[in-house]
């Protein structure tokens, strides 16, 4: 079994996980955070409902695989197949009723990821990538998706969701690579990685990840063409300071003045 | 003849201005900046297209108005009625192939902005204002917009589009104030304050804008029962550094810290 094979059923997990999770966005039941006195948070209530739905589908239908969920921790991690999951990845932009947050569904194959989806259930809009190739599906069709070309670094538009999120030395080793891009562009969360695989962004810098916030991108940057590292140049899998480029000599470039 | 009764020819502005820049966005046409060295700019072009549309519709319909425009200036801008566009608002997120640009639409009568749409042609969704309400029209229906209350900035969301785009003294004040808040969002452009008057963010303030980026919001914000001044507390038509609350009490803290 391939890892193709999971395609339709992520379809489903993204379907359930979307219903489950959009009556909290800009709806009343997210207005409710302030008259509760943060009894209630509504981000937090949409990140369960998407997780549980998540959950009891995977373990309805393959009951052997593990998950590694944001809001439920970990079952079964030492499984072959071993689900990652972030119900909401940019909690930030979903509280400010942006639509650029995502669900993160990514599947790992004896620990190395093997496919992914981000889907944004407010545009309707699926990115996905089993390391070989990516797509998209949008309200408008289906594409291929592709990353772009860029020689360098000064030529490269970055992206980064939010520079202050970063520890001061890693921000300075960040704001070297910034200053030298042709233009950066700050809150971007999942949607700048989806916007990379779709060619449109050369740069995506990011610290503090954890494997749920990038297990289930790694397919879908790398399926489109795309090189996804730590700023070390090591697998990206675990998590940590990231980044992803869409060509690998403006990658090299900037891992050296990220390094330097 | 009142504002409101150009409310249905700035629908058929926001269309007309929507089908002339979408096929700029996240296609095979924005794809030939590099090809050319720069010689075609898939933003200017956009742009230009969006403004065209509506300068053509205006002087076919109200001659006597007065326009000012990003891309090609002022006409007639002592007119009566001026109309104020700006056909691509966030042209970086634009760029980034970003859901969150927007079309703005501001009308003055006598100088005073009296009526205002921020239309996001990709997402088909609409905010518009008159000063006295404000309304959004998108996919799934049609709502009132309204503010949310916020007693104090420590429990507002702020909002700013890229803090490096602010002055080194502009950033210190705001930084102050930035540090004060609950919650600090970057990357929003226009879409910033139309979740302002949707209830979903605090404060929006930003510096270094024109008249075309702000003109049509403010008519969106007051509509929704909003505050939006210069942050010396004066009118906010003329742009500059601009500030935008949820809440008189919350606006007022905010003057407090950014004049402190």
């Amino acid at each position: 079994m391939t890892a193709v094979d999971f395609a339709s059923f992520v379809e489903t997990l993204a379907t359930h996980s979307g219903d489950a999770i959009l009556p909290f966005f800009r709806t009343s039941l997210a207005a409710l955070d302030k008259s509760t006195n943060g009894d209630f948070d509504p981000v937090t209530e949409a990140d369960r409902a998407g997780e549980v739905a998540m959950r009891r589908l995977i373990n309805a239908n393959f009951p052997s695989h593990g998950i590694i969920g944001e809001e439920f921790g970990a079952e079964r991690r030492d499984a072959e197949y071993v689900w990652v999951l972030d119900p909401i990845d940019g909690t930030k932009a979903f509280i400010c009723g942006l639509p650029i947050w995502g669900t993160l569904i990514g599947l790992t194959h004896n620990g190395r990821p093997v496919y992914g989806m981000m889907n944004q259930p407010f545009s309707r809009e699926r990115f996905s990538g089993d390391g070989k190739a990516a797509r998209y599906e949008g309200p408008a069709g289906r594409r291929t998706l592709r990353v772009r070309a860029c020689p360098k670094v000064s030529e490269a538009v970055i992206s980064t969701t939010h520079p202050g999120m970063m520890a001061p030395a890693e921000r300075q080793r960040y704001d070297r690579l910034e200053t030298r891009a042709k233009l950066s562009r700050y809150g971007g969360d999942c949607y700048a990685y989806a916007m990379l695989a779709a060619g449109h962004i050369d740069l995506v810098v990011e610290s503090g990840l954890n494997p749920y916030d990038i297990v289930a991108i790694i397919p879908i940057v790398e399926g489109a063409g795309g090189v996804i590292t730590s700023w070390s140049g090591e697998d990206a899998a675990g998590g940590g300071s990231i980044i992803a480029a869409s060509d690998s000599r403006v990658h090299e470039e900037a891992l050296a003045i990220l390094n330097s």
